[in-house]
């Protein structure tokens, strides 16, 4: 099943997300990002600005290049 | 001075257009995104999104990983 990129990055920080623990309500707070725009990113339905994906990144207590390996990696695998 | 990672991220966009010798109108042109968007991300004013960030990367012939990890390098130089 082809995956999008978006899908592959929102699955990215739901993998990083689930590896810390973190519900989506703490990952929104720790990010100061809204709970439905976390929940957005996820499914790969919002698209996360240069801005918000530092903050995500932040919040999960890794970089930005990361998330975006794990989102590679998963798109690559998906293809 | 302080480099927010807005600006990080533009310069990293910038160095590696400049790499592969190419113009902000060649970029713009191969990634379908417009020229005052590619101008404004490398001067750190435009937010792209995931979508634009992965076809910026492939139109600079890499993965925006590695362009993140350059905007990393540069912010952290700049702190």
């Amino acid at each position: 099943m082809r995956v999008d990129i978006q899908v592959a990055f929102g699955r990215a920080v739901k993998l990083r997300r689930t590896e810390l623990d973190l519900s989506q309500e703490e990952l929104a707070d720790a990010s100061t990002l809204a709970r439905s725009f976390v929940s957005g990113v996820e499914r790969g339905e919002s698209n996360a600005s240069t801005a918000s994906v530092w903050k995500l990144a932040k919040a999960l207590n890794c970089m930005p290049s990361d998330l975006w390996l794990a989102a590679e990696r998963i798109y690559q695998a998906a293809r």
